[in-house]
């Protein structure tokens, strides 16, 4: 039988998002609490994740209130560990398949293309290179793609792990946020609107953000105000 | 029914031997291909792995000649994919246990803690910074570690994730190869093997390193020579 599942997220972090989405998907129940970056609880580095990080789950134990955790819950952090655990646990539905083909793609998948992916968007943003690199890492997303479907076919952990990173990197380069020079991010992201090129990942875009998992656990406007308020370019004026 | 394996790999490369470790482990047939980093065949890449790294495997299709990849075997690259893959298909022996908590300490294990160990002691012999490193990665494993056996307990994939990580570690320290300031490796490996903090570890080293698994995957004079070849202070003579 499946023990309690306490999350411990944050809105804005893309980590923490590829393990809502997950549980979202499997349909377990779970509890879910917000950790503010910038005002952790004191319990939470001692109790829950001494890397003081989200995403980290509660598992298992008694059903106590999420922000007085029990000691006898196990704590499992990383989301790429707690993504596999979610799979491990879902019986209902099935987030990575049986095959050790697909699952091995699907892990390649997680481990290099989504990584890529995160680099490629978040160091302009962050370190102020070009945002150009976004489009050596959709191209390839692109060439891992499958003709139709998600990442490895059927909707996976796979898909999970690079969602949160491309809605990100849309809400950034679509409204220029970030540190790079001013116009790139929105010429780049205007490339991928537009070029013919880059039609199959405007179609796995619009999969990957159609789905429930990721509307139940996204806030644009939210993201945006963060961007901007972490992010801005020295004002000039 | 399990296709045929065929791993390319290279005897001085950690992540190669992790995938190495866990084939024998799982007592699966396998064919293995020695590739010369220094000089790697042209089929290489475009056959094997585009991103021109050890380890690969080919799974699976017609039983060619390791030099001679057939289009239809399926290719999978990246160690820690590598593992997991094996550990799915191996069927007699249990590689990774089938309670998702254990997976999940498993895999928390080989993202967080073997890959601390790797830093540890490769940038130190790669960069010059201090060795003093690989004692905080140490103390970091055995917080892990339980009071007795392998990673999780049992033997897992986990521990062939951190054993070549370990091997390479001593080979270089203990022999004060690298490029860091001369007689820092000798004192630190000093450390690791008289002080009785280090206690824990020196058994889990021993544990590793007295499995066939890892000894018929190792070769301690050939690290050495490589370490002596790659990493050699410049002479001051
Ligand atoms: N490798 C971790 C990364 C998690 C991470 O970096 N989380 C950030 C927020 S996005 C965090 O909690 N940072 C600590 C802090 O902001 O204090 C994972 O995959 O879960
Ligand atoms: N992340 C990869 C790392 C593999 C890797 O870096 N392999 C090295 C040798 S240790 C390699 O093949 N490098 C390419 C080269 O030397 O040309 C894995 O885990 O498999």
């Amino acid at each position: 039988m499946t023990g309690q599942i306490t999350l411990y997220s944050s809105k804005t972090c893309p980590w923490a998002q590829r393990t809502e989405i997950t549980l979202q998907e499997s349909q377990l129940p779970y509890k879910r609490f917000e950790i503010g970056l910038k005002d952790k609880p004191e319990w939470y580095a001692p109790k829950i994740n001494p890397a003081s990080k989200v995403p980290a789950i509660a598992y298992g134990g008694p059903n106590v209130p999420a922000d007085q955790p029990s000691a006898s819950s196990h704590k499992i952090a990383e989301s790429g560990v707690i993504i596999e655990f979610i799979a491990d646990l879902s019986k209902d539905v099935q987030l990575l398949p049986k095959d050790p083909i697909q699952r091995a793609q699907a892990r390649f998948f997680i481990q290099t293309v989504a990584y890529k992916v995160y680099e490629s968007y978040f160091i302009p943003i962050k370190s102020g290179t070009d945002p150009a690199s976004l489009l050596e890492a959709i191209q390839v997303l692109q060439d891992f793609l499958p003709s139709e479907g998600y990442a490895i076919g059927e909707w996976s952990i796979a898909d999970a792990a690079v969602t949160p990173f491309l809605a990100r990197a849309e809400v950034a380069f679509s409204n220029d946020l970030g540190t790079y020079e001013p116009g790139r991010g929105q010429a780049v992201w205007a490339k991928l609107e537009q070029e013919p090129q880059y039609e199959r990942f405007r179609k796995y875009l619009a999969d990957v953000k159609g789905r429930k998992s990721f509307q139940n656990t996204w806030d644009a406007e939210h993201m945006k105000n963060a961007y901007i308020g972490h992010f801005s370019r020295t004002s000039t004026a």
